[in-house]
């Protein structure tokens, strides 16, 4: 039997098990394809819209039955191609799986399914005082934040996904659900399961069940903004209120060329030079005191007036132009497409890697505005592309490998928080070398088929069966 | 060949090339055979003490070529058995491989050795305004606490193991030595190598290299002591000051029978009655505001008198006491061992399942001081008994197995922090039920031969090989 006649018995199943729940119509298809990002779109043969895990278990075992792909997709926002069905197969759409299953206040977590995004998670939350803080921006689902090991603004606080995430349901390639952990805050029991499908990005098996930390929402916020005459200057600020033990909850670095995007975009009037943007969490004397010594770090080193944004309506307009940085990067060539990448490097090397990259890119004659969770050591590059003009393309892809490999050599990572997905595929045997192959070893004992989103992560997929 | 000649054969190669760092002289092999723990001990059948990482390749070559089980052994504080040789074969002793590799101030991390110990690691970054906070109470070595996910009074602030180590370097089953990450604070760059390898107890890999996460010293630390007339009222107030948003640096509770203990060990007066002790981290107006919040609670929930200790040598004399809570415990009834375990549970759970633990412990008739860490809801019992009276032995592990078998059923875990050993393995499989598959999967992928610490977290060794 050839593939297409798969897909055709595929999608028969599949309806005959779902009904209107999956579907083959070429709308739905095409928008199942992509995501945010520059990667070109693959769409899959079939979307299925899962209700329970036993959904999801019976799609998974049609699919090893008939040797047909599955990409999990969430709400769609990753940007390295991550959910891109380049073997085409079954998507398995989680918009239908969007519920909180238990709220646990005294235990300060939350159980969810995977496709609840996180700002409709925090919605429903708000009465109870907790609150989930990972914010990458995007309205990402917390199955695809799991799965790219998602991270953000508030990660110099309050951690990754990898720190957030206490337990996963998981279904396995051979249809196998488990549970990798129970409900404790912490435990040593046997390998860290937990932590092996966080970021694996779908190639190891479907998460069905998210059990993930909440924290107490803070009594007070404040929100600070300091510019800069010089780059490193500003990162030395960053390094030094690290230092000092102040926890601040969100410290972002953003360039010239970005501060330019934002106000343009959200009609503000910042300096157009390097800026940090602070907020702080705790109580109102300590949020206070926290902010006294930021300012007084960032005077130090030659910051231009620290402004202080208390109020929510302020603090709000601030951060909304932060959290629209792709769609404020844009503005700045309208009709261009942004080739977003991201890379993470020690602190200690990050001005210099900072440096280096934006003289690379002015010398390359390309417009990429920046912006870094800096206290990480982790920055993003939206370099913008006329996906049209081959030559401007080559050039932009050229600086952007310089730039990966420059952060590798940095003894830094060519991803902070997208994954690999489909772009950092060579980077990523550059940067670990043979702990790649471990990967991959991991991947077919878990895999063997290479079903799971298979050519993310590793290149390629084993030969198709033979036809019959 | 037969095992024996096996193991002749192993220690004459291990000799040419390591002379006396090689040894089976019976005083050695019988040292590194067991733990600070009941578990029965089991020596290796030679000893070998590496000094570089190219040292380690080579041993476990030799171990990989003529089927020889290969444990690594740090400090010998382990308390699951974890690092008994049980299956004989060749004990990497670390204590060699304890220097600081590299201190990276401005990234506040540090590459160790890993036979350094914490204690070790601390007094040597004395000067650079920075500290590793992991404080399992042992001088455990930083490759230990690696191997079983250890973590300790600090974890309810800083987190456990899992969350302080930012790579290793590990040497595999076949002789390869792969880096699992960058230095980078965080990357999303495919499978989490790093969080596979800690918690594995030495049975994928042998850990090599070790880069942790440092933290500012704080500034100003105070601790305090309050009482309480009923256990979950201290319970009740350990949720209420984690839900307050009062980043506690620690927060222990000692029940009436460990108080009595510390007492008598410590020479102090507190009352024996279940007790809370606090540390708090911060600046000075910080750490005094943090501890007016909890105090404010403990009296909400009838704690006796909030006890202060700022100046360092009456913290130093408090906590040192709590460090030795094993000694202390071992103080009520000379010259008994103590079974000890640990476990887990959702903190909602943590009154319910200490009040059931200590009925149950009192209708046995078992002394059995506990302390916890109690922001995690995580809690040890030292179960004091003698050895050579089976039938108290056998008493003391049906209260153990009920005690396990409570948490697991209360979404627990059944250890929070000693790691599966010897002493759990059976549990681990009530806890997590397929999963444990999975694990055995994970296993059989990266050491086929089952050479790296059998026995351990699964149980059977497979048969040896013929003899020839």
């Amino acid at each position: 039997m050839g593939v297409m006649d798969n897909v055709a018995s595929v999608a028969e199943s599949l309806s005959a098990l779902f009904g209107a729940r999956a579907t083959t119509a070429p709308g739905t298809l095409a928008g199942h394809g992509g995501s945010e990002a520059y990667h070109a779109s693959a769409p899959p043969d079939v979307v299925v819209f899962p209700e329970t895990t036993e959904d999801v278990r019976r799609v998974v075992e049609i699919c090893a039955r008939m040797n047909m792909p599955m990409v999990a997709f969430g709400a769609g926002t990753s940007l390295e191609g991550n959910t891109a069905a380049i073997h085409g197969g079954v998507c398995l759409d989680f918009s239908q799986m969007n519920k909180i299953v238990a709220v646990h206040g005294d235990d300060l977590d939350v159980v969810v399914q995977p496709g609840i995004t996180r700002k409709q998670l925090n919605a429903q939350l708000r009465d109870t005082g907790l609150f989930f803080p990972i914010d990458p921006g995007a309205d990402a689902s917390i199955g695809g934040m799991s799965s790219t090991r998602a991270s953000g603004t508030m990660a110099v606080r309050y951690g990754t996904m990898k720190d957030n995430v206490l337990a996963l349901e998981v279904v396995l390639a051979d249809g196998r659900v488990i549970r990798t952990s129970k409900r404790a805050r912490k435990s040593a029991a046997g390998y860290d399961l937990t932590r092996l499908f966080v970021g694996a990005e779908g190639t190891l098996g479907i998460i069905t069940e998210v059990t993930l930390k909440l924290h107490p929402r803070p009594q007070a916020i404040s929100s600070a903004v300091c510019s800069f005459d010089a780059l490193d200057d500003a990162v030395a600020t960053a390094i030094a209120v690290i230092q000092s033990g102040v926890p601040v909850a969100r410290m972002e670095l953003l360039d010239d060329v970005m501060m330019r995007g934002i106000n343009a975009y959200a009609k503000l009037a910042y300096r157009e030079a390097p800026t940090l943007f602070f907020e702080f969490h705790g109580t109102d004397a300590w949020v206070k005191e926290q902010a006294d010594i930021a300012e007084e770090i960032a005077a130090d080193h030659r910051g231009q007036e620290f402004q202080w944004a208390t109020a929510l309506e302020d603090r709000s307009r601030l951060w909304h132009a932060r959290d629209n940085t792709l769609y404020a990067g844009l503005g700045l060539r309208p009709g261009t497409q942004a080739m977003i990448t991201d890379v993470c490097v020690p602190v200690s090397r990050l001005a210099e890697c900072l440096l280096a990259t934006k003289q690379d890119l002015d010398a390359a004659g390309l417009i990429a505005p920046i912006v870094g969770h800096v206290g990480d050591g982790n920055f993003h590059v939206l370099i913008l592309v006329d996906s049209a003009d081959a030559e401007e393309m080559a050039r932009a892809r050229q600086v952007h490998r310089r730039m990966v490999e420059r952060a590798i050599s940095f003894d830094g990572t060519c991803t902070g928080e997208h994954g690999i997905g489909l772009g950092k595929i060579d980077f990523l045997a550059q940067e670990l070398g043979e702990a790649v192959d471990v990967m991959r070893t991991l991947k077919n004992a878990l895999d063997p088929a290479n079903l799971m989103n298979p050519g993310k992560i590793f290149k390629a997929r084993p030969a198709e069966p033979e036809a019959s």
